[in-house]
């Protein structure tokens, strides 16, 4: 059988045959990027469901509106609006979670041998999506601040990308957050150069202290023009449920249009059922509650990891702190001698029980291999000390 | 903004015009493709629903396999045994409906030039999705008995396609059923050519008097190596309820490694909750009730629809009565002067309050005008009688 030639641009993923080890009796895992089960509001999503079953079957269980669901639309609307972003309920459509949406803008953008620009590193299957559509994908240098923007301002400049992708807030899987000054220069760059940003924007509630910095959607009110050139990602995965699959994207008219074409011969629509039960959900006024509850459990876990990691690995790891989500990003450093490839040390460390994934996979090119993700959702604070110390004797 | 080039292989559809024009008050509609939501099986998708998340709420929220739910995968390998079709339970995928199978078809399997061989005419949305892959579509003649299978060997020996895309049995909009000799001969030439076959099969449950000719995919035990070239897509939206999303993909092993792999970078996995519900609903032995009185209703319908359209239009229409399904395929004839143009005649009927879809966009190309869809599934008998009626005042 002859396959499609977009199949040649992307490789069986490195981290997949990690993940097939983390069966193993007894293992601890950063490796995941899951949120953790046991903070899901059950009762709230078992309410929501028999109530829309209950009330309102027919439309339910039918054939829907590519576009979405319009009670969730309005509650999404609200939603945004809630995190200073104005969005009229026509001004989105539902995506069979924030990776649908991704993929529409790779339909409906990208065109074989068009350019993009992602953060280096950034999310794997966002690399692994553009490319099947045919993109070249261009690394921006990042800090702890986000993306290096006078870098960012120069590759546009230089290679008049189709698009730039972004994580700003809590980036996957940088930790990192884009600061306010930089959000605004990023969306008056937009304006000047007519070069469309993606905000992807899956973790921006779980901050841990403070909240970050207004989204680049809702800034944009602030910079004249630039609205016309951002599309917005949102997704109820990381603080409702991800087994719904309900997430969303905003963008122009037009391109809004032509992505509700593409998702008609995608999957027509997402579940009615799941968006009707989310759109009953923000409804009840639990979300808020369940939030406070997830904020300050990551919190507790991401204060753990990083005091077990500076005393278990010492000066041997580097790393920021992150102020939410759900990734600690790290450099192994070399210092004493130690192994500076995280991938020959995600080896070892599976070897001793504990897992995480090695950075290399999340660069577009030029991989820094001796950079690691691990993630504190998941596992306890017990959980936690134990795996780092075990990452210590590791290393 | 400047969109990917493939989206000028598509243009916005006629029938989305049309299908603005169906919430005028009182009309009636012949127009959808829609199951009758008053026969869903309301009280056994609530029942499954509030049983997986009370008994197993923390996978059923939370990300799942790209491949499936697995309790699910095992569901329908069962449901396939039942039709005749040995299939293990990793021998399919869980697709968001079977429109998303397509999608995957096409990713996997179609470079931009390729050529597809389809029915002429075929499912809308086929020649749409496949188009965004950069598709040349060839229209391969039908008859009563389904595709003309003659014909359909010298398309393949002159085009060499990259895939046959069938609806075998009631298809969309024919409502023709190919013939078992054909079913046979097209699994030899698959053999003989190396041809893939995608056996698309949404409507196969939905007959009304004896059971249609085994799938090609149950057939395909009897025809050796054919199996290594047959795509088989499934879904449970005409059967159970299309907002669940709930379809599938059986392929040969690489192949649906490969459309995995592109799952994963379309939306991960098809919602876990509506995955669960169907899984469990599939355990109840309530299927086999439900679909016994879609079938009767439908039957009912349909055969109302035939007599009226033969007495309120006479021999200014021909067509035949399909054995299941949820369609009518008809042909204005111009007896008598009237009208032959399915898309003038279209307009007058939505002028007398009842609505079709004209046949021509259901053509890849040389579309006959003067064929047009009626869909008997949704309206009553007696809504049925009163719109054919109005069908013959228009023409």
């Amino acid at each position: 059988m002859q396959f499609a030639d977009r199949l040649n641009a992307i490789e069986t993923s490195a981290i997949r045959e990690l993940f097939k080890l983390l069966g193993k009796p007894g293992i601890i895992s950063f490796a995941g990027g899951f949120p953790d089960p046991a903070l899901f509001d059950v009762e709230g999503i078992r309410e929501s469901t028999a109530a829309v079953l209950a009330s309102n079957p027919g439309p339910v269980l039918q054939y829907g509106a590519t576009e979405g669901y319009q009670p969730l639309r309005e509650q999404l609307s609200v939603f945004m609006k809630n995190k200073g972003a104005t969005v009229a309920p026509d001004g989105l459509i539902v995506t069979t979670g924030s990776q649908q949406a991704l993929d529409l803008i790779g339909k409906t953008l990208i065109s074989p041998g068009d350019k993009v620009i992602v953060e280096a590193p950034t999310f794997l299957a966002t690399i692994q999506c553009f490319r099947l559509y045919g993109a070249h994908l261009i690394g921006a240098p990042i800090d702890a601040d986000g993306v290096n923007v006078d870098k960012l301002e120069q590759l546009i400049e230089e290679h008049k990308p189709k698009l730039v992708y972004l994580i700003p807030t809590f980036g996957n899987p940088s930790g990192a957050t884009l600061s306010l000054a930089r959000r605004k220069r990023i969306l008056e760059i937009a304006v000047r150069t007519g070069t469309v940003i993606v905000e992807d924007d899956p973790y921006g509630e779980l901050y841990f202290g403070d909240a970050p910095p207004a989204s680049l959607l809702a800034l944009s009110d602030s910079v004249p023009g630039s609205r016309d050139w951002l599309v917005h990602c949102g997704s109820l995965s990381k603080i409702l449920s991800p087994g719904l699959r309900v997430g969303w994207m905003i963008a122009p008219t037009e391109l809004l249009a032509r992505a509700t074409m593409c998702k008609q011969f995608s999957d027509a629509h997402t579940s009615n059922l799941t968006q009707a039960a989310a759109a009953h959900y923000l409804t009840l006024n639990r979300l808020d509650g369940a939030l406070a509850v997830v904020r300050k459990t990551y919190a507790e876990r991401a204060r753990v990891m990083g005091e077990s990691l500076r005393s278990a690995l010492g000066d041997a790891i580097t790393f920021n702190a992150p102020q939410g989500g759900m990734f600690f990003w790290a450099r192994l450093t070399g210092a004493q001698g130690k192994e500076t490839n995280a991938t020959v040390f995600a080896q070892r460390a599976i070897e001793k029980l504990v897992a995480f994934v090695p950075g290399a996979p999340f660069y577009a090119h030029d991989a820094d291999a001796s950079t690691l993700r691990l993630s504190f959702a998941t596992a306890d604070v017990a959980k936690i000390e134990e795996g780092v110390a075990r990452l210590g004797q590791a290393l």
